[in-house]
């Protein structure tokens, strides 16, 4: 089996020119992961590299797509916002090349093994660390993602099929012909990375159902779009989205004045330093015995913008020091607010915020404490992707875990927990070496 | 929290006294899962072999319940292979309490953490083994699984709720009222196993799309079972089903008279000893240049009751030899059995049985070669749950590759890839320490 078997020459009429159903990217991707999944890591390597020298020789003809995507997307009305996150400059464009390098730079997970057991039988008996296969992503409007995807795909060995939003259509095909450019100079498949080019609805519906080629549906994006993925795939999804945060703190840690302080920063950075990030601060748990340190927390935090919504001890903490919060209602525990506004409860005890956790917790939750423990039995209860102890939520993030990078956040407990970096992109199979061993 | 507030005291009434909502069992299994996450691994051996001790001291009122469903389900004209997997008798249970005290002697894999990692931060982080929380497991009419899974789900943290086939509704109310009356003598709580009592179809639909409160479905049946829990579920799937299982027959291993009798075991092996394991032969593919070796292989499966579908060369090597097959169809290939037929495919090179692997393999494949490069060569190219050289496929299993015991065996490549032990049914969390820092 040679690589030009898998992929079309490059003179070969472009893909995009002729009409391609999603089924028919898929038979295709499985042949390009049957390449990938045995590529040695400097054949990768040089493969992400091409990438980025593509990206930054191709610069021009990349932002020339994007600026029509961002002139089209402004013509129909999209919010400033999105239009933003949609926009890329040379600048960018120079930070998605570097990405791509950084990347190549991380460990490839693949080929690990397990050391091999001797079964009664007499057989041997290990496990090796192989590529998923074949990746469908989902995401919205940002191209960056594009070429991230794609990045962390190959270096894991996976083919990818990445559907990305409709506003960023002439984006994604200026990166994916760089990409397929990059790759076939490395004489590799082409056919490891597709964007779906018709934005359609009906497409990402067929990529969701496409269990015997795809496996993995990985979605990027709101919990709309997750929930989307979980209600309509027959693929595996590995899901997100939601994501409520609590910083609880205790009593021991608001004597000390340092501690104080410590409290006011970390809180303070937990939800004014990314507000729409999903590791970001929603719900502080206060002690009563700790209100005493709630008007300096709230002060600091109303300085930077932030919306308080309080339950009555809270509330009255906080009147008599003469500062005036929103009254808080059910809904606003266990809610996510990707904003500047937050929650306060005020609980009467350190296992009272254990029970409030158990009941709208699941992403990152922190306890600030002195008493270890206090410490120990949180970290122990708690059941949520990241538990932290005396630190900012903010560090649930696959950079500051040490993974490198991350694909996406899951927030289910099956195969992946928290940020996905390029090991939770493969999985494992079973080598079993005998010498005409037949079971009894 | 004391383990009290979460199952009701032994004298009150009996939970299927009362129509309960699958939503309801799946709120108190979440309840009950939090007890079980902390608990240390002693206190779940003693749980089960309290079960184990139930199961032999309530024997009589457990196979008065099952002579009933057995009765009930003769006359309802249930196929006899059927009824003898639904019938228990006293050897049975006495081995299924002894499985329960088996799978107590396996190693508790929660708790187990990796090291911890200073990041750049300050903050150290590591990871720590958890339970899954709440599993659904949906199987059919052998109550033995009943025991059987709630041990695993018990030493593993979890807790569980079951919907068995319809037939077993009274064996498995025997069972879960002798493991809650268990449960509860240990001061656990009882909803830790739960039984879905009402047969309804309707009752597993819900049960499949609890997300917020369940974790993990494992379906335990036939590819019709897993494929219906894949088109309805929302709780991630674990998912197996159909495996096809392939043994290829090179030239080297038909030279040496020893190899190949060793040949002929394996294959008989692989077909004859449980035709209806999902590891049991399916297609044994033969190069051209072994073919010579396929007689006495034939002559062997035939004398063991075997039909076997041909190609055409196999099918003149065979009848040169006098020995009459049936011709093989496109159907007969990617086919699992489950029964004493298999299917025969000469390839004319060793590269041409990978290609035909990768179109129909995914579960068990063996390579039986005295070639060293090639048995490397398959262990990299062959992208199946288990590739084996030189043994019989029958070793993909729980307890011959050394996991103890096992609650399913996935065909799928997320969270867990062949048989399932107890680890499978555990995920990871993020741990992290600091000492007031936050994010830059």
């Amino acid at each position: 089996m040679s690589f030009s078997d898998q992929t079309r020459s490059p003179q070969a009429p472009a893909r995009n020119d002729l009409p391609v159903s999603v089924r028919a990217l898929g038979t295709q991707a499985r042949a390009a992961a049957r390449t990938l999944r045995s590529l040695p890591t400097s054949h990768k390597v040089a493969a992400l590299h091409a990438i980025a020298t593509g990206l930054r020789a191709n610069a021009h003809t990349i932002l020339a797509a994007n600026a029509q995507d961002v002139q089209a997307a402004a013509e129909a009305g999209l919010p400033a916002p999105m239009l933003a996150r949609l926009r890329l400059d040379a600048q960018a464009l120079e930070g998605i090349a570097s990405d791509v390098e950084a990347v190549s730079r991380l460990p490839d997970p693949v080929g690990e093994t397990t050391p091999a057991q001797t079964q009664p039988s007499g057989v041997r008996v290990h496990t090796r660390r192989v590529p998923l296969g074949v990746l469908g992503v989902i995401y919205e409007s940002r191209p960056n993602v594009t070429v991230d995807v794609a990045a962390l795909a190959l270096m894991s060995g996976n083919a990818v099929i990445l559907r990305g939003g409709k506003e960023t259509v002439r984006s994604n095909a200026a990166l994916e012909d760089v990409i397929h450019a990059a790759l076939r100079g490395q004489n590799l498949p082409a056919h490891a990375v597709q964007v779906i080019r018709d934005p359609a609805r009906e497409r990402m519906l067929e990529l969701l159902k496409l269990d015997d080629l795809v496996d993995a549906i990985i979605p990027r994006g709101g919990a709309g779009l997750h929930r989307f993925c979980v209600e309509n795939a027959t693929v595996p999804v590995i899901v997100g989205g939601i994501g409520v945060v609590h910083v609880y703190l205790d009593p021991s840690f608001t004597r000390d004045p340092e501690d104080r302080a410590r409290a006011l920063e970390i809180v303070r950075n937990a939800k004014v330093q990314k507000p729409s990030a999903c590791n970001a601060l929603d719900t502080l748990l206060i002690h009563e015995r700790a209100l005493d340190a709630l008007p300096g927390i709230a002060r600091d935090l109303q300085a930077h913008g932030v919306t308080l919504r309080t339950d009555p001890a809270a509330h009255a903490a906080l009147s008599a020091a003469g500062i005036t919060t929103d009254a808080a209602t059910d809904a606003d525990y266990g809610t996510e607010f990707l904003a500047l506004t937050a929650s306060v409860k005020t609980v009467p005890s350190f296992e009272d915020a254990l029970d409030f956790i158990a009941a709208h917790g699941n992403h990152t939750d922190v306890i600030l404490t002195r008493d270890d423990a206090q410490a120990r039995r949180f970290v122990e209860d708690v059941d949520s992707a990241a538990v932290i102890v005396n630190a900012s939520p903010r560090f649930n993030d696959g950079g500051q875990l040490g993974l490198g990078a991350e694909v996406a956040i899951s927030t289910q407990k099956l195969h992946a927990r928290g940020p996905m970096g390029l090991r939770e992109l493969t999985t494992t199979k079973w080598v079993v070496e005998g010498n005409g061993e037949v079971r009894e």
